[in-house]
């Protein structure tokens, strides 16, 4: 016999049930009662909104009742009917109410009331049945599912990058090592090394920084592909800005150069984010009450000039401004803040990186538009981005959003082998290693481009949570790797 | 300058363009000349057909024609016409080619003549560009793509599961550790253990190998959830069946009972099944074609009784069979092979565990169609699995296919503190270490199912592959971390 005949909240709440008989089932999040009658606002994560249950105690137990405490679950049958308050549509008056599992208010954590982000973050495992992570994991899956939605439209091929890898050559950081040997008493050859023959996979190995050199290698096959996977970095970081672990997304695409890698890059934000914004709106609507709500906490002068939704309109409805690294150093150096000496790294010599201040300065103050900067110099940038023939910068783009800075790193690729091998040796790059990511070099290589998106630095930016652990189920950070 | 204004071949394909100018780009499978005329067939990725440029030597320089050899990469602009040989309806007769990038016919390994699968393993990087690879990286997008569609169409919450963990609890088998820790000289603890307090996490940690449990967090607030990531298995297996780095699909539902879980996984693998029959109609042709070469090389008796196409329909005509463990035991028990002792594990007691030879008898033999097996002993499954009644058995499930055997296990979760708390202990599953899970046990538990899929498995059932190595883009065995 099935036990799933319930409807879901959502539809509830979307749809016209009155006059008939429903089951539900969900969660309490609050319970209250005076003598003729009990309210229950139930909770199925289907929908940010509660649905209200009518219970009259000549129909319902009231020893059962008192049961039914925030975080208990229930199955519930009753008759829809117009509800006489404001707010919803609906409520059920329950005619028969099961308790499916019982929560002792003297033990369960999420009770009724604010707790902290850094509360619920030890409770990682019962946080998503509070409204502010409902919304947030209900946002991340639509993100998600636009983004996969996007390029199979396009034609695209999802791809799946390796996760354990014998590569660094990208040097993007710090990587974890994966092994299976026996940590206490590892084998050793002659010279006392560690001798990872006799590793798994008979040679050392990581987890991946990145899928893009494997992505090339398919874009030069399948013309148009993309990665969505996990990445790491073992970077000692514990700011609000980093994980260990984060999703990243990753498109390559052969025949592309560098305007059209920008023209992708913005049409592909600008949809994502419209997908959100039309898929989402009651979350964004709570997670920008709750932003507006955090803002009032802040000094003056920290305070975003934009809510949150505003910030996504932001970007869907501007058309991004494009410059140059050089063009931006300009009008930073000759910016007032500049010349006030308020920027903490002032802006001088051609050759340095921006900083977030600086990226901020130009997309909120100065342009008040999404801003692509590129052309930057290339002693800042990867070994594989195409140099241009000034001889000083590269082919790269970085995407600049209000309040975050950049969003998105890019490059057409160097796809001429002379080039590349030339960079990698002045870098110590090794060729031998990388003799699979030149043979697309030397076997009909064509101009091809590409770009990066850390994903949940795309969550942070649409739910407008400031700490980054906050948007990923289980984050994993120096010192925690819990649940 | 926008460089990309070329037509993917897919579509010169499916539309009409004659008369008109158009620029492709892509590489060279083929060429072959007379004195009037060449024909080059080109592949983009877009699609397994070729496209055919006719270039004439009036118009296109013969050396640089001389280059186009196989894998070069090139630009063509031409006029669309009406093909006048067989096959294609429209070519483009060539105004000017650009070699993008050439490849030298002495040392490119992909030339047009076949190749065995162990070298194209060796030239994963590469093997995307011939016709086997491209159709199976085309099927396996399509299919990643029907799942998340299915879920998302079903409202399911699409969850990132982790994947460095410091739980091992399902003991599904050997682990892959993580860490930053100085193999050669690692730090020890006052009982000189090795002291993982100076490890990145401040505790040991592997590679999961399963989101299952973290799914059920979710589930039990979101309700209904899925993940679809990769996962781990050190097992030192060299088989045509194991990868150590796969991809699953776990979906997670609350409120669902065995049964429910039984209509999901059904429907869910007729979907996306049929999604790759719908929409991969060309590349499954050729593969199907691929494996009705492959089965003349077998001996008759291990010939496959349906082809490629014939097992997708299979699964997506029929319904499934739904029979407990001890019924398939006893139709086992009484069938032909197993009275003659053709099954190489005779079937005789109750409670050991089915072959893939008694699973595909079911399938192919007995019942021809899909089978769903449930109710096993539950000696010989999970301990997160619901207890059924009778004391011996658990109501889990799993799906067993033509040709490959189980394809999906899944069961409902016990979702009772009591009995699983019990059975952990039977176990010896440390309750310490898993209060998170038991937490969703002790407040507001209720009754939940789920199952997985490994991701390779179905690509190879819907390919036709044999071997688990040519399904994935960089498989992961015991000594291979290539690429």
């Amino acid at each position: 016999m099935s036990f799933n005949k319930r409807i879901k909240i959502k539809h509830l709440i979307e749809n016209t049930y009155t006059g008939e008989t429903v089951t539900v089932m969900g969660w309490v999040r609050t319970r209250r009662s005076n003598k003729h009658v009990t309210f229950i606002a139930l909770n199925d994560g289907s929908s940010i909104q509660n649905y209200q249950i009518v219970a009259d105690p000549e129909k319902i137990n009231e020893e059962l009742l008192k049961k039914a405490n925030t975080g208990a679950c229930l199955k519930i049958t009753g008759t829809v009917v117009a509800s006489q308050g404001s707010g919803q549509q609906s409520e059920i008056q329950a005619d028969r109410i099961e308790i499916l599992g019982e929560a002792d208010p003297d033990k369960y954590p999420i009770q009724p009331k604010k707790h902290s982000l850094e509360f619920l973050r030890e409770n990682a495992h019962l946080r998503v049945r509070t409204n502010t992570f409902g919304a947030i994991f209900r946002i991340r899956h639509h993100l998600a599912f636009a983004v996969h939605q996007y390029f199979h439209q396009k034609g695209f091929c999802y791809l799946h990058s390796p996760i354990i890898t014998a590569s660094d050559a990208e040097g993007a950081g710090e990587t974890f090592q994966v092994t299976t040997l026996d940590l206490k008493n590892p084998p050793r050859d002659e010279n006392n090394a560690i001798n990872f023959k006799e590793d798994f996979f008979e040679r050392a190995t990581n987890l991946t920084v990145s899928g893009q050199l494997e992505g090339e290698l398919a874009a030069l096959a399948l013309s148009e592909i993309y990665t969505f996977g996990p990445t790491f970095r073992a970077e000692n970081s514990n700011t609000t800005r980093h994980l260990a672990e984060f999703w990243m997304i990753e498109p390559e695409m052969a025949f592309y150069d560098a305007e059209d890698n920008q023209n992708l890059a913005e049409d592909f934000l600008q949809y994502i984010i419209g997908f959100a914004l039309e898929n989402c709106q009651e979350d964004l609507a709570f997670l920008d009450q709750r932003a507006a709500e955090e803002e009032k906490n802040k000094k003056a002068e920290q305070r975003s000039e934009l809510g949150l939704l505003e910030r996504l309109e932001f970007v869907t409805k501007n058309t991004f401004v494009r410059i140059s690294y050089t063009e931006a150093l300009d009008i930073l150096r000759n910016s007032k803040p500049n010349k006030k000496k308020k920027f903490t790294y002032p802006i001088d010599e051609w050759g340095t990186d921006l900083q977030s201040e600086h990226e901020r300065y130009l997309v909120e103050k100065h342009f008040k538009k999404p801003v692509i900067i590129t052309d930057y110099p290339k002693a800042i940038k990867s070994f594989y981005m195409k140099q241009n023939e000034d001889g000083k910068t590269v082919a790269a783009m970085d995407i600049l959003f209000p309040g975050i800075g950049e969003i998105i790193g890019g490059s057409q690729r160097e796809e001429r082998l002379d080039k590349l091998t030339e960079r990698m040796q002045e870098l110590g790059i090794s060729q031998e290693e990388m003799w699979w990511y030149l043979d697309t070099r030397r076997f009909g290589t064509a101009p091809h481009a590409g770009f990066g998106l850390g994903f949940e630095r795309l969550v942070q930016f649409v739910t407008g949570m400031s700490n980054i652990r906050d948007v990923i189920p289980f984050p994993r950070t120096p010192g925690n790797a819990e649940f």
